[in-house]
């Protein structure tokens, strides 16, 4: 089973979201399970394609009761970690697909790399040092490309 | 959904896998999510319990590796937290079984008493302070018989 | 240096407290550090022996606010991991010294004894299994008795 | 008391190291306690700078062996979280100094913006969306400069 955790902002957000439901129906009709943080906007959009494609979701949340998952959570997981439950939401995967994002998704981008799991980005974070780009995520075009590359590099395909 | 977590020792042992196969089988046929620390005797009895009687198992690993969970987890969640795992375990809970057990099982059993989480034991861990019995496990006398106390225990019956 | 953890409940009494408050004294004047939860009752009172005795103090907190440690805290670390913390305190240190306390105090006592450090009681938990009592807890008579035991069991004496 | 964390790669690197010592040191001179990962590099250079100046060093390690921290570490706290640890180096911090650093830098640097905390870099990652600087990491030109942008913005002066 490759599991492959969708990462994105909290707050609903429309091109966001619908980039995210797209990945998340795609996953699930390559046979993945999508993992996510379980709440709202990009985390929900993900799930929600997922399910209306017949997927399985997982949501590892930051607090400790199980109902604040999304409504399309399959498996919720209250971690009560707060904010280090993005270490566990990027340990579940075998790749990260993120999708625009703040610095909670910054941080999930940076675990990610961090633990060498790749990460492919929908209009997301651009790293750079010393003014120099670093190329670390996968940048894809449209969200079956982003899906495509995140199978390719977990090694799926 | 109900989630209860079947907690006990790693090792196999005949007795207490008999057990937790009946009380994982039991937890299936009543709709509720099997939650476990994901590795082997008490946990891997339960979830193949669970996924004879067509349920859903979830296990909560210590380490990053997914691989590690036993061959019956629907779901498996590689923490990387080590026994700090322990806590996760219960916290994604309504109820726990514990079933027999070590020393891991009886930090479960103490974290969900400290949560306010309904234990119910089948032979399993006895406290006491100052000579004096502290029950606050609720001793079941069978699987069925346990697996009915959590789900009534957990709010659900 | 040698860290010893001082476990026991969070709300003051009386007998616990003194008991807490020797150990701590004991154990700076031996030269170990005190690890503890940071918060009130045993915690408070270990603290606040070992300061009163020259000693370090550490807290390692449930939640995310420094400010929430009792005022003999030197070191306070805030993990916002709530219980899962307990883990933390017991990794700290390479003895636990657990005084009366309730669930959480024996979910240290039992990740103590998972994790192999030695665990010496005062007035606290006793564990049996089938009737029979289970001697994990090595049970010292005061608290000059407790340290001493703990220091030799973590190998320093 | 105020802590603020130092932030930046494991690995020997001279520039950033001397950086880091100076870091270190002055924090040491204005009365901060210096918290990092515990490790080499950047965090041996600040604890070791913090040390010389007589200050106080706090080490979260990622292992759960304590021998793992650098000799310049007064305090070291083995959580056995892996890099899940980076969330509490923040939760413990007041503010966050980031000297060079690779992905797990980044991890701290995003997870201490998340939760509000003020973040000061030193040729340290530079952050965009969309082609637009993201201008979240104050930047300082040396590092006493860097010291007293923290203390400033962690409400101290």
């Amino acid at each position: 089973m490759t599991y492959v955790a969708v990462v994105g902002g909290g707050v609903p957000d429309a091109d966001a979201d619908e980039l995210a439901a797209e990945v998340g129906g795609e996953l699930a009709r390559r046979g993945a399970v999508v993992v996510c943080g379980g709440l709202g906007g990009v985390m929900e959009a993900a799930c929600r394609g997922a399910k209306e494609a017949g997927g399985t979701t997982v949501g590892i949340l930051p607090g400790s009761d199980r109902s604040a998952a999304n409504e399309f959570v399959d498996v919720a997981i209250p971690t009560g970690l707060g904010e280090a439950r993005n270490a566990l939401v990027v340990r579940a995967a075998d790749a990260v697909v993120a999708i625009g994002g703040e610095f909670g998704t910054l941080s999930e981008i940076a675990l990610a790399l961090k633990a060498g799991k790749p990460v492919v980005g929908l209009d997301t974070w651009e790293l750079a040092k010393a003014g120099e780009s670093v190329d670390a995520i996968e940048r894809a075009s449209t969200p079956a490309d982003a899906v495509e590359r995140a199978l390719v590099l977990a090694g799926v395909d």
